[in-house]
């Protein structure tokens, strides 16, 4: 159960089999910092380059493929003032012929972020907006392990891996559970958000570096197909494809599967499922887009079943 | 401002331009039924044939392509006490290979709705679900006015003019906002749902009767696209398409142009909706499946724009 | 065995029960016109509007929901001179960053239709093309049946009843099948085309008025789910709906059906298909896509199976 | 111009940047070999695993990003007798609902390969169509380069860089381009196909050992951003992604811009693809599907356009 404290000097923006940057045992936590999306640190340095440069791999002692890989996100905090967005919501997001008549064109807008008063806050351009200003909701864009069958996958798209999933629920208090595809599992994170609307439709959240601390657990021998998580309102799993269609049937039959593990058969997934799922969208900008198909957790225990996490 | 009890005796399958059954004014209110999905009345009798059998269509005075009709729904309430719904997940809903391989075969269940204690219990069949009960939350299934360009479009789906959109959202104290297609509008309603999961997954929420009550107010010379609403925290549009992607970007573009119909410019409604726009997922059952884009009433309100709902 | 000469005097925009034009038997032939897309006759003149106006509906005596109506197209030709066409390619069919960025305008293109030399040559506007010449392929783009379960559907898409589904195949010599909905089939036609590229990606083929001959013929309680079409070398099946990859899962599994009709059993009819199936792309404009699956008539033969046009 | 002969002894199942196995240059030709899907040789032992085994990577010396690598299929033949499909069609190529209730079991199907007579012809199981026989159509299932950004991607999908297109027009006497995105460009090629129907609608075409020759020739400084191609009658450009109705933007996009290169301007391109285009269906099977878009070369010599291949 050691702390260990990593400072990243070397970025990856695909999710593949290098070289691990420190390896951990099941249990352990790292304290360690993300630079944002276009590679710019927390003194708003670019270090790297984009797009989305990960922190990490994270090898995980004893992982091995067909195992689960369980991250608790234990603090997820913006490390500078200045954030970033873009301006314009992508086009593959508005009607193609909305599209070819009026789009305005794109650009940057600066936000301050403000960790005390927990807000964001628009500075520029300047527009009738004013000083447009949101609650803080940091969480982490993009996060995963070495994906499937010996592949590097970029860290723009997502798949049974993770990657660039952008869901608002994967925040400080939350738990992942991730498939093991290779030895060591290879964690990365990466691509924080002090804020991001749902399905970061312009393409960004409030880009931003963070100071973060994750602590792992390893199941071994445990099978799972897709990203799955808790908090402590819901347990949800992620589905990530185009179109969002196939993102809904790849996180609704992971989340049958998880209840089958759970103790149902039958019929009694579906009953269950059918009067009480919940979606919530992920991002919607990349070549793979995110659902996530979730359940509360309350309703599962008044039903007689055991959810309990790991971490 | 007249109020209008309407008994229905005839009920319709598809949206197109029927008989009114009855002709009101904007301002007006009109209190009647709705039978279930199936053709079923507050008796359980059957005294229609499915598929989501309409009440209506209600004429109203005045109305004609490129106004708008608002609708409050007032009232929205289970008026027997049993609800039936299928008992498996839609294989379009599922992965193929997952449907390929062990999906189990559908059925009805059975539950029992409590408008006393706000309460639907599952009473049949036997599983180890036992008396799996769920809050109440009624809503409205299936409404919307006279299609596009003289069609008659089933009630088994849904476009431009509402129709099987099944969206938790479309419950009581929620203002529905319609674009006119044909003179009079011709408002139908029905499918009351007293719970149901996000997607409609299994094909059908809680089926039941309802009694309802809802006003109507016109604005003239209005052209919206798609449908919109509002409740009490939220603004919010509805995308009807396959695949939900398309959807997104009906629900997406509406929302713009909503955005700036209340005075923003240029990437003003851009930048707002990046970084706080949420989405539901409605139907994803249907040949159509339904995506809602919504922000909150405050952060408009924080910038400055003025969000007054006609009802 | 009659044959009719019909004069059309009004047009359709959906494909509905409408009061029928001309009844007629199976067995007979009828003899009339089209307008083209946008309501214009073989004088060039404005009688309807679009969009697609349809000639029709002719009743089939003794045709009932549940069966089968084949038509053979006699003959299908251009009867004036001038054709016209959109000059942008539609932009649900570009990328969305390059309709973003330099989509040009759409506009009008004229050409001159000449049935004695065979060819469609393009007079205006003036471009580096020139006298771009390209040999007429007529072809009807739209036609069907009064829609399922007593809907009118619009002449702007297609479903199971047929529709605008712009396929190149649906031309003179091609025997077409479709599922009967309502009482007397209600059989409409229009949209002809001289010529058209695949997927009529412009939103419009060479739209023109067309001298049309066609024979019908009913097949009683012979139920198929989705049009189906026979010429000199191809049996095959039309699938509507977008994404495309649902209009590849209807075409192909009404493919399925026809071969188990024919007398394969079990993964027969899979195996066949695996290595000889072949894809056209009809509509990839339309708000429902259309994806044709073929097979060669002799390859069926050459396993002993019956293929047989019933005209 | 040299010609070299090479003998694969290492096989990839992802096209990434690894180690070279040959380094050529441009103009020069290769002879080798490649194994079948599951990495089975011309002796039908199983040498490697699948999916999809490669023969390479070449490195191609000058070749660096933002080149274009021609690759013309010299030769391209099955160098066994004995092939294999599978005997079923995907669940996601057919209708959910079809999927759900009646699809049969999959298996495996044996061909005899007989490069005399030019046959592929059904050998077991033994069904009711008997000595099935298809002529061959010797086809590279699988080929391309080096994945953008670093990626490497698995061969069971495909992407810019080419990868499991299953199209049948990559064949014998074809040249394909391929956008370079790594030093050496890295040319992989294998999963040979003697015959296949359009889509590998079965997962599988007849699957193949094969001998092949290919030459290759780069193009510094052209950028393309899709796979090309070219051969008797067609240029052709493919693109991957699902729904398929986004390979139709990719394709369709990447025609334009090649239409662009070869002079033509605004409208020019779009008025030209709108009455001549013409898709055909790549993978409709893989996580990406695939599809073609192709103009006749003849057409696009009519109206001036020089088209001369590089090979």
């Amino acid at each position: 159960m050691a702390t260990h404290h990593f400072e990243p000097s070397i970025y990856y923006s695909a999710l593949g089999t290098y070289e691990p940057v420190l390896r951990i045992e099941s249990g352990d936590t790292v304290t360690t910092t993300t630079v944002d999306n276009a590679g710019r640190d927390s003194e708003d340095q670019a270090v790297t380059r984009g797009p989305n440069p990960q922190t990490g791999p994270f090898y995980i002692e004893d992982a091995a493929p067909g195992d689960t890989l369980a991250v608790h996100f234990d603090r997820v905090l913006p490390n500078r003032r200045i954030g970033r967005t873009a301006t314009v919501v992508a086009p593959n997001v508005l009607d193609p012929y909305y599209v070819a008549s009026i789009l305005p064109k794109n650009g940057s807008a600066e936000w301050d972020i403000d960790v005390e008063k927990w807000t964001a806050t628009l500075i520029s351009p300047e527009t009738s907006l004013g000083k447009f200003c949101l609650p803080l909701e940091p969480m982490v864009g993009c996060f995963g392990v070495a994906a499937q069958g010996g592949q590097a996958i970029s860290t723009a798209t997502s798949a049974e891996h993770g990657g660039n999933m952008d869901y608002r629920g994967f925040c400080q208090g939350a738990t992942v559970y991730l498939p093991v595809f290779a030895e060591g599992g290879l964690f990365f994170l990466g691509d924080g958000h002090a804020v991001q609307g749902d399905g970061e439709i312009v393409g960004t959240g409030v880009e931003i570096s963070f100071d973060v601390e994750f602590s792992v657990s390893l199941i071994k021998g445990k099978r799972i197909h897709w990203p799955r998580g808790e908090n402590e309102d819901y347990i949800f799993t992620a589905g990530n494809a185009r179109p969002l269609d196939q993102a809904v049937q790849h996180a609704t039959t992971e989340m049958v599967r998880w209840l089958v593990e759970l103790g149902l058969e039958g019929n009694e997934p579906h009953i269950l499922l059918g009067q009480c799922v919940e979606y919530d969208v992920g991002n919607v900008f990349d070549p793979a887009y995110t659902m996530i198909c979730k359940v509360k957790t309350n309703i599962l225990q008044n039903v007689g079943l055991d959810v309990q996490s790991v971490l």
